[in-house]
């Protein structure tokens, strides 16, 4: 009933302009409009419809995508606990003000919760003001964590492609005063073995540094008080060419040609150590302080990247901007790559699965005395993965078990509820994993059948002979094998045969 | 800066008052108040000062928290899996008209989202109604399945008591057409083994029927449109005595006091099969319908949890009455009882861990054509029992990791960064948890330091001497104790060395 919420705030129209006093005519064209909708929306008022849905840009999880999400959650924190990190974890609200001049442009996208009284709160947008919110008010200055939750974006959701109003973000982050790119080359570090163990493809990072594109900027002509409007458009740089990108900058945002034309110089550059020396021998940008001091880390981080043996997978790619405000050093953005065929010269980004960067500025800025505790870290595009490890396990037809049952404890005969009954809960006791139907006197051709429609690989039949001999029958669904096990054996027995699959 | 808000509203409050054209006098009062909380709040208004806060009746969770966290989940989770239960999740807000009229009184503790254009939303008061609005909507008619999510009351919170605003709730449920009370037994044995298993000390499920509860109001002589209102007052037997409920029954609930007495005499009786097998010889019980088939299931119930072999911790309790409206069945609480002492004859209840209950209406409230399938479910108070093992923590002193690393990469001389970086690499590879220091030359007491503070049990050292033989220095952090490695025997070595911790 999506007309109920539209009749609502037509109502609260009405309501707003009598308050107001307004011109009689407004209000009653508006009283017109509003029982027209009522009208449509049927005479059944009083009974109450519910709407059968979730909120507008989110989903419910069925217990498939349960153990697909589950897969790819255990991939990302064993490699996040791989690299020492320890887990914290924060409200789902924040107070409105936390949140407030934080994320620019994009500030509309905050879910803000009603005024009920008491504080104002919003939910939470990403992850990372909520930890330095952490950070500041427990006065930590260095940890490594992660923090796995969902966010909430006010945005138009495009679920097909994983882009949801409620979405989850795994988050690493590394904060604490360090000797430069040894954290910074660990982040990246972590997106490589992540996307290489979860077998999504060909990939590639690529990494720029706010410094570099700020000292671009300024060498090239831009004003001071452009920086930030014209990054946002070098941030469109992987969905538009740079043609669009360039009329952009001098229609809307008043550039001049000259201007635009130099910095589309620059933002078509990429490549690896070598370009990264020729920029430091460039005339213009080795004179200005910024871009010396972040060609200068980003020569350190590819020495890093080296040791690691990941460079045949990163990219410095001047065009890489990255939208949010906070960065203040190296950012990077993982990108999954078309698989290449003859017809494309270059391998085609597919879209965005990890991204980060540096912000030494922000926990400073809840901090009293304004202290800075620098931070590096990386977001991991979880719904995106889940999205494409869906769709695959849906093109594969792969059986998903969705639950661990071992054992179905069934009978053969009748009356035998207590029997089976006993025996689970002797199961249960002893740690197996045991299921019974909920039925007195079930066919035991049902029972075998629910085993192979759920994957449970065992079936313990209680049977009157069998009872009085203090046996049990066990069978294996898949082969149809019976034996017959000693009671006091059946938990041995069952942690066997299941241990070895 | 608590007073920030309190000016903003009362900006606001000004606002209304001239939008609403008011008394000219009054808006002068209010605008000179507001001004007087300006001045209160200090000249530097442009500067903005952040709170340093979480949002009333909510926390972070430290490292350390989330640890023990991690625990308690385990130890639910690992109990939902061995009976066999599938996971969903659904997202942190409802469309608010899907939780409208499922709460009673305790509708006013919903928490509502700002209307910003479009669906009008709720956070999620429990689990329970998603649960239902899912099944509902996906047209599922049988399930079991458990929900692990946070929940959102405006309620006055109790920190120290596990009572929060935003908190965890551990739901299982069976939702489906059965045999009577098997899966509402199954849900009993499921509290037992998790109460059980995470020795939490004594405890007492008890255990009541709603349609014994109205049954008993009927003989008792309370009008039919009183039974929800005495039914609540029931519910204060946990906290307040007897006399006092009868007196609210009495005064502010106007039933006569021969009908209170009645009720009386019936909620202090419990007990075991026995008292069962007495109210259904009880002459007026035994005539009212609800109660018979109340009193009925019950006693197939106990035979269940016989052969459970749990009725030692079972108590069927007529001033059982749980606050939600939706019950329709069996409904049961767990309340942990404090160490018996000498002065104390019978065990106190300090608080209820664990409830649940039978409710087969509330599927059919969303389903277009009232489609009802029967669900009896169990949530675990896990806040409750969070704090309780966080304070024992405490009390212990027990050391609790929080990260997993197995080995620091460390180096006895300076100028060996590069040869740090190359064999972390080489462990993060072969999937051992390893941590590096982010400096370029750190002194190796600091690194050993290190590894004592955060429990690594393992140094792996690069030396010059030791890179030319080809070896790695291994020292075992508790004993002091060093060999040397052969570099390509080196993951071997951490692998053995921790796999025996």
């Amino acid at each position: 009933m999506a007309d109920e919420a539209a009749v609502r705030a037509q109502a609260e129209a009405v309501r707003r302009l009598k308050q107001d006093k307004a011109d009689p005519d407004e209000i009653a064209k508006e009283v017109a409009k509003l029982l027209e909708m009522k009208a449509q929306l049927g005479g059944d008022e009083g009974k109450h419809k519910f709407v059968l849905k979730t909120p507008k840009g989110t989903r419910d999880y069925s217990p498939k995508q349960m153990a697909i999400r589950e897969r790819v959650f255990n991939a990302i924190i064993t490699c996040f606990k791989r690299h020492g990190a320890e887990v914290i974890d924060t409200p789902v609200f924040e107070l409105k003000e936390t949140l407030t001049g934080k994320y620019g442009e994009d500030s509309k996208l905050i879910y803000d919760l009603k005024d009920q009284g008491g504080e104002l709160l919003s939910l939470r947008y990403d992850l990372t003001v909520p930890f330095a919110r952490y950070l500041a008010m427990n006065k930590i200055t260095s940890i490594k964590r992660y923090h796995i939750a969902k966010v909430y974006r006010r945005d138009n959701p495009a679920m097909t492609r994983g882009r949801y109003r409620e979405f989850y973000q795994c988050d690493f982050d590394i904060a604490g005063q360090f000797d430069p790119m040894i954290p910074d080359a660990e982040c990246l570090k972590i997106v490589h073995e992540i996307l290489s163990d979860l077998q999504l493809g060909d990939f590639l990072i690529k990494v720029n540094d706010r410094r570099i594109l700020d000292g671009m900027f300024a060498v090239c002509g831009v004003p001071d008080s452009k920086f930030r409007t014209i990054c946002s458009s070098v941030d469109k740089l992987d969905k538009m060419p740079w043609e669009e990108v360039r009329s952009e900058m001098v229609g809307e945002k008043g550039l001049s040609p000259e201007v635009a034309d130099h910095i589309g110089e620059y933002v078509q550059l990429h490549g690896g150590l070598d370009l990264i020396e020729r920029l430091l021998q460039d005339p213009k940008l080795s004179q200005n302080k910024l871009a010396k001091e972040g060609l200068g880390d980003m020569k350190l981080l590819f020495e890093y990247l080296t040791l690691f043996g990941i460079t045949g997978k990163i990219s410095f790619d001047l065009s890489l901007a990255r939208g949010l405000d906070y960065y203040t050093g190296v950012i990077f953005e993982a990108v999954l790559l078309q698989q290449e065929n003859d017809h494309v010269e270059e391998p085609v980004s597919v879209g965005s699965v990890a991204g980060g960067g540096r912000y030494d500025g922000l926990v400073g800025m809840f901090d009293p005395k304004g202290r800075k505790v620098p931070c590096v870290g990386v977001s991991i595009g979880i719904e995106r993965i889940f999205s494409i490890l869906e769709q695959r396990v849906e093109a594969s037809e792969e059986k998903i078990r969705t639950r661990e049952t071992q054992v179905l404890v069934a009978s053969a005969q009748k009356k035998l509820l207590e029997e089976r009954l006993k025996l689970i809960s002797e199961l249960w006791d002893a740690g197996i994993k045991a299921e019974v139907l909920y039925k007195k006197n079930p066919k035991l051709l049902n029972q075998l059948q629910y085993c192979e429609e759920t994957g449970i690989p065992l079936v313990a039949i209680v049977g009157e002979q069998e009872l009085k001999d203090g046996v049990i029958k066990l069978r294996v669904v898949a082969t149809r094998e019976e034996v017959n096990v000693r009671r006091e054996s059946l938990v041995e027995e069952i942690r066997m045969r299941t241990s070895r699959r």
